[in-house]
């Protein structure tokens, strides 16, 4: 557990880092400024997890956003897959709603995850099979929902795109009802604290789902491909997290519908 | 200047009163004890208001949610306009998101509008022509915007309601982003704030609109229908709160379709 506690730590201190960095240059009326400042802040957050990493665990790997790890083709050893602020259209028009995301995996299997909310500073913290927690508080396992009775998060990009959109219209006609909050991290987080029951993405690489993929299984969720599947660790996948009731009624709107399955089938190279 | 600091006070007394229901009652595992909880606390909110404003403005008249005013035909005198419970479905699944909304208009001109996010304790208040506040912060002007550099907020049921949802397709396929919260009272918030360029919605009651309009004129924003007609007070409508610059490009999407005037005509009754 030595590693989990250190990730968590520098994870705090990601945090505070990005803080500090956004009083330092942050121009609030300027939405201009804002984007030149996602992108170093971006960088250098991840320059400041790779540096604390490789200092403390030389051996270990890293996977990032913002270009780590671009050659990573395997699993083998401790990999770290990072998201330094994962939500940077809400960094730049909101000051609120983004987060750092670290997933850790020990030869390709779950070790720990941890989704830090950076502006509120709660961190969401797993083990595997050790729990989930917000901070210090446990979490308790989600409960199980149909679609006529939840709140589901996806973005309206999928919505109005030819070709694979069919299913999520069918989804948002049966749905009690849809939010969209803009940060992968964050949607992941509010099915793990019940507060949405599924969260849809046609497209999420590792770093938007390798943490959040762990908290979940720790409160009772799956994470699957819109379809069924197991998520490939180093690829792009559509992502589906969920408790599993609405997990298992959600995933037939996908499996049946032809020209989604061609579609999603070319466009993540299955 | 004396109804709008009253106003300020039971605003926050009424946040203040549902923060206790929820405490009192709510068992935080159930949403089906939520769906009930929220039903009553909306009644017993609006009545806590009505009490609290018939007790010291007798003559005043109110039109709410819940039900208060229902048979009010005209905006004559000094009109309380009540959302108690603005976002009912984030009051039950999120325990957040939610506000108590409040437009006090006299002879049917604008004097004062407030929005209480409840959770976050948030006052967002403005009287006419005397600017707005986030509690005693002043809000600044918010920033022009052209869509294809903005954040905007829609719901996703408009995208996939047929007869209306073109405009509302080509919206989303030309903005930066798109989000959905669930809370219009919030989502104008957002727009005073700046954390979103512009809100819209295809269709509004008086008590979703009434407080938001007022802030958001303090702030430099404009109101109107999708087409860009004026809004009628004590009617439903279509709903465009944003920037002047990104609500002048917004209303040619839906002036430019025939089926969505014509069904919005039929729609609104007008």
């Amino acid at each position: 557990m030595e590693i989990y506690r250190f990730a968590q730590e520098i994870i705090l201190d990601a945090g505070e880092f990005i803080r500090n960095r956004m009083i330092e240059d942050f121009n609030i009326d300027s939405k201009l400024n804002a984007n030149d400042l996602v992108t170093d802040v971006d960088k250098e957050t991840e320059q400041f997890l790779f540096d604390k990493i490789e200092e403390r665990y030389p051996q270990h790997r890293i996977l990032g956003e913002e270009g780590a790890g671009a050659d990573i083709e395997d699993a083998d050893g401790v990999l770290w897959i990072i998201d330094p602020i994962d939500g940077t259209l809400n960094f730049v028009h909101q000051l609120e709603n983004f987060a750092v995301s670290i997933g850790i995996y020990i030869d390709g299997k779950p070790y720990a995850g941890l989704i830090l909310d950076v502006m509120k500073n709660d961190l969401y913290h797993a083990a595997f099979e050790q729990g989930a927690y917000k901070n210090d508080e446990v979490l308790h396992d989600i409960e199980e929902s149909s679609l006529k009775s939840s709140l589901i998060s996806t973005n309206a990009n999928w919505l109005v795109r030819e070709g694979i959109n069919a299913p999520f219209i069918q989804v948002v006609k049966d749905a009690r009802s849809v939010r969209s909050l803009g940060s992968a991290a964050l949607e992941f987080v509010n099915v793990v604290r019940g507060t949405s029951s599924a969260a849809l993405f046609f497209r999420l690489h590792p770093w938007d789902f390798a943490g959040g993929i762990i908290l979940l299984n720790e409160v009772g969720g799956i994470t699957t491909t819109l379809l069924g599947d197991e998520v490939r660790l180093l690829k792009t996948n559509s992502i589906l997290a969920a408790n599993k009731t609405i997990h298992g009624e959600l995933t037939e709107y996908f499996r049946d519908d032809d020209s989604f399955i061609k579609n999603h089938k070319a466009f993540h190279k299955l």
